[in-house]
């Protein structure tokens, strides 16, 4: 006793405030759970480090930019999800780490269900396989040897505002026995029960339509089909051959240097965090002792589907809220998902018994080279000036089931961070009879007998400005035509139009208006340009979410009806759809904050952008997606006094190695037409 | 007299119909007008392969893709545009380079000014500099020693329906005289005068209104000022040193084979093309076989500035019209303008005499990494397969006077193109009195009594499909709500709506329909989907120009005024602006095309999209712009039956042999804060 005792002691020194949770934390917070509930069995759902309060981490940060002796720091505060399993109420702690006591513990209302965890998932999907209801409908399919069925237990979505059992429709599928890596999404089948979590009783068996229109059948006897797969030893076809190795040297080693979870590189500074729910989280950006960022997150995404049929209607994912991009965060390899050298970050979870779990390498970082930054060339002299555009990455990948999402945070050496998103994976199929050539008008065939519904990606970045201090305002600026008058006597003229956000609300995006968003700092003036210094937001403008303002859909993720939120700061709003979004009935975030109608101009404000892909699918989408990429981008905007690359080194030759292409024998080289090679033409001129 | 026989008797033989000019084809077409107008001097303005006509490519390149027996090649064709020296007529020849004839000579009317072309720019501004006028102002400028007067002569704009001389406006900058680097774009002077680029006479001296209205006043004094530099040389600061070698090595040599102009890659094929005008273009591009695009081309692009004022009312460059992307492009180095194995095409051009002029290495072709194609990890089973997103890119950089052009087509693995494009270079500036933080509403201050205005990029991007054949049909998808009700009992349905372009016209972007433009072959149907093979276009959904429709700056560029045009193919329509932009007083271009209403569905169409920037300079973008990156797509849309990439080879780390970063030891990373490294916290859980 005495050995964990030593343990737990210093589970949280010397950590940092934004330094996330360590195995050790689990474990002092299980023990401050187990002697509150002495005796009774508990189902721990979630552990992790709890945001620590602003007013709190400040002055810390700051004293550590500025080179000061440190405060004391922020207690560190540990939360807790958990069941009592021998009544099922579900409770969140909060505890003292530092002091190693309870802060508080909430029993939550039966409204709420907590999200999703790994050990949840891999219980429904097993006791779903060995319900005999399920056993009686894969009778049905009388399934021929070297196939079995499997399933996707899915998060539940609402239709009833009545419904307070935590649930799990089950999607079916067909899957082939002879390979781990089988795509089971090529061969949907149509039943689909669904299970109380908590109970773990059959609920209901649903029917799929499988038609054009809303009807279902009974389960038939499956009729076999060639499946499509996705894995390279599945392929039908040979690999291609003619990809020729490209290798990324870095013989000096990487230009960023690391110190714990500080990440220094080019002039920038920041943490490195990381939590079960949002995954890759970056605090106190600085960009050469300037402070530009309190914090970045991607917090918040629903994909809501467009199919509109029973069950189809209840898909709609909120993959940070529901699940956690942290705790579906994929361990990466070296060589697989980045080329050079590659520095990798992990974290922890919990189990559901309060084992620390290490979520090894779930985030890496290297850097990258992203064509030319800057050019020009004299055409008196004919010299150039040339700079490369290195870039570093900050890079997660997330597999929620079917679909992955790559996030990488890119850091430029101009001032600018990227936030880019790719979509890849597999789609979410349905089973669809189309021999005879049917089509619906809210999928796509992508195989036969399988549809890919409509659906969209809604993404919400959550950015905590500190744009050279922490009071900020925001605004927007037009670019609009000057009238025709004795000002534009010619019709040429436009200027911008600027309009702040004074109380807390949402804005449009505007492309025909070149809408720029704005975070300035009105205490600090640009002693060139004359107006106060300002990142912009570039903003994708994406179509809003589609679903009918009385639907589910629409009430439970209202950050996604609008592109633009600004709320004043306050601790504890972070994720823009609210805190629980498994089964909600509605959401209770950013769309309840702005109503405080809070003064935001020169105040802590926070800018959520909303931003996505509706993406209706492709068939050479199947099996597996090429990435669709999306971004959006922080730049300065008269932040400095110039380009702030302009100190970057030349791009030349002895530092690049590059390799000139050499001509084969002209000989060799003519065309099917017998064109003469470029090589032989050009020598006729000399 | 034989030995030049011999040598343009092979001109033009052997060479592909869409094989670039070649020196000796501009050998042959002076020899030709020599004859043609004996003992008259003749300056050349432009000599170059005129576009074959379509109907007789066809055949050829078919002919081609299916190894059958080539038919007889299209007339290889040249166009020219001269002056005559005697009288100052211009003209335009077509001549035939098989048969050594003219086809036709043409006199062109006093209303079209043809190009500016690079003998006549560096004409005007020495002839500029030496005249007396000029000379009288730069006195009255008192400048002291080691620094001189520069200019920028400007296509002139128009402002005057019935102007038909050739005007110049020359932009006066000081530049210091110690470095050939020197930015004179930060120290812009008041004086601009206009010359007559036929008769070489001053035709006016304008004063530039540098205050905050339309006012102007005489030369007076220079104050010196302290300039802002841009070459490394130049900077005040030093340079970073912390930037490490990034070095991309492709030891088995390029992933491209290459045959003359024609290059094949990962399953594509097509051919490099590359004229005066337009600098690169893409001819005949396939997949796999298959036929996707006839022709691809950055073929227009305008750059108007919001200035209200005159003269500054008129500038508005047509950098492909006005000048040509072709003599403008650069000569590319190894190991600065791209990283890995790079091969480089040329490209001639005449000068005023009619010499050839090479080109060299005016285009480059190299392979790049971009992160991720696709990847699934199955959760179950913790396989993932994952595989990179190797590129090819065709790039070409152009220097127009102050600015600078990144273009790069860039190939995929998915049978995707991304046309590219970066802004960078140096703002165009003008001077103005700031001493008192004075401001103008349409421009930045971008450096002490320097102001950088407001302007527009819009690029005219002309796609001649031939998806599957050379007949197609371009129509666009929306994505809306079903309405509520039996088929949408959830309020969760949507679907998409699709609209026929059926006679040629005009389309705009809708971001919030989430408008896809698709073009397809009603003639061949995708055996899964049901539907016809497409491709789609992802556009860039930008602001349409920002100039009053009475100004000259809009009727000389109406094809910036819509997004999407679309219209039936005809041989000669090439230029969205029309052929002749220079002091244009109208467009004659896609706007005139269109109206003609052709029927378009399932003929040979042309899709034209204007996309573009409204740039309103940050300070950042001086004294040299970190580039600002857009991009349009072309993806397959129900062209293949499943994600063409999947037998792309997987991504590990025997193939791309990335390197770990090593911790460095645990005691000598502690951060400020003194908390220990990860590697450290780690341990105890073991």
């Amino acid at each position: 006793m005495s050995g964990s005792q030593a343990s737990t002691q210093t589970a949280s020194a010397g950590l940092h405030p934004f330094d996330p949770l360590t195995p050790g934390e689990i474990q002092l917070a299980v023990k401050i759970l187990e002697a509150s509930f002495p005796g009774v069995p508990l189902r721990y759902k979630k552990i992790d480090v709890q945001e620590p309060a602003k007013k709190d981490v400040i002055p810390y940060i700051e004293a550590e930019r500025l080179g000061k002796p440190l405060p004391p720091k922020p207690a560190r505060v540990l939360q807790a999800l958990f069941h009592r399993l021998d009544n099922g109420t579900f409770y969140k702690a909060m505890l003292n780490a530092d002091t190693k006591s309870v802060i508080h513990v909430k029993e939550l209302p039966k409204s709420i269900q907590g999200p999703v965890d790994v050990d949840e998932m891999i219980e429904i999907e097993s006791l779903c396989l060995q319900h005999p209801a399920v056993l009686a409908e894969i009778e049905k399919l009388k399934l021929p040897p070297g196939v079995t069925v499997c399933n996707d237990p899915w998060i539940y979505g609402t239709d009833d505002p009545n419904e307070n059992r935590r649930l799990f429709q089950c999607y079916m599928y067909i899957v082939e026995v002879d390979h781990p890596q089988n795509n089971h999404y090529s061969t949907p089948v149509k039943f689909s029960p669904v299970f109380d979590g908590i109970t773990h009783e059959l609920v209901r068996m649903d029917y799929l339509p499988a038609g054009v229109d809303h009807k279902t059948m009974g389960t038939q006897p499956w009729k076999p089909v060639k499946t499509v797969q996705y894995a390279h030893e599945l392929l039908d076809e040979p690999l291609r051959t003619d990809l020729k190795p490209y290798i990324v040297q870095q013989p000096e080693g990487p230009s960023y240097g690391l110190d714990g979870n500080v990440v220094t590189w080019q002039k920038w500074r920041f943490r490195v965090g990381f939590n079960n729910r949002e995954g890759l989280v970056l605090y106190n950006i600085t960009y050469d002792g300037r402070n530009l960022f309190y914090r970045l997150a991607l917090n918040e995404m629903t994909v809501p589907y467009g199919d509109p049929r029973r069950p189809f209607h209840r898909k709609q994912a909120f993959d940070v809220g529901d699940v956690g991009f942290g705790i579906t965060a994929n361990e990466l390899s070296l060589g697989c998902d980045c080329l050079g050298h590659i520095k990798y970050f992990g974290g922890y979870r919990t189990d559901s018994k309060g084992n620390p779990v290490e979520l090894k390498n779930v985030i890496c970082l290297h850097e990258q080279d992203n064509g030319l930054q800057h050019k020009h060339t004299n055409y008196r002299s004919g010299l150039a000036t040339v700079v490369r555009n290195r870039q570093l990455v900050v890079q997660m990948i997330c597999t929620v089931a079917n679909y992955e999402y790559i996030f990488a945070y890119i850091f430029d050496q101009a001032a600018g961070i990227e936030l880019e998103v790719r979509a890849t994976g597999i789609l979410s199929t349905a089973p669809l009879d189309n021999e005879n050539g049917e089509t619906v008008p809210w999928g796509t065939n992508v195989a036969p007998g399988v549809v890919a519904a409509f659906h969209q990606h809604m993404f919400s970045f959550r950015i905590d400005p500190a744009i050279d201090g922490f009071k900020n305002t925001i605004y927007y600026e037009d670019s609009v035509p000057m009238p025709p008058g004795e000002d534009n006597p010619f019709g040429a003229g436009y200027v911008t139009e600027e309009t702040v956000l004074k109380t807390s609300g949402t804005a449009n995006t505007a492309v025909d208006r070149h809408r720029v968003f704005k975070i300035r700092n009105d205490s600090v003036i640009n002693p060139i340009t004359y107006k106060p210094v300002a990142y912009k937001l570039q903003t994708l403008p994406s179509q809003m979410l589609l679903m009918g303002e009385n639907s589910f859909n629409f009430k439970r993720a209202k950050f996604a009806s609008k592109p633009i939120w600004v709320t004043k700061y306050q601790d504890n709003e972070l994720y823009a759809a609210g805190e629980f979004t498994n089964q909600s009935k509605s959401s209770d975030g950013v769309e309840t904050w702005v109503q405080r109608n809070d003064p935001i101009e020169n105040e802590d404000v926070v800018l959520w952008h909303t931003f996505g892909l509706t993406h209706n699918p492709r068939i050479e989408d199947f099996p597996v997606m090429p990435v669709e990429r999306i971004s959006v981008h922080l730049k300065p905007d008269g932040f400095f006094t110039k380009n702030p690359a302009l100190d970057v080194p030349p791009s030349d030759q002895s530092f690049n190695k590059s390799t000139l292409h050499q001509e084969v024998d002209a000989a060799s080289c003519c065309s099917a037409s017998g064109a003469p090679s470029k090589a032989k033409l050009y020598k006729r001129i000399e």
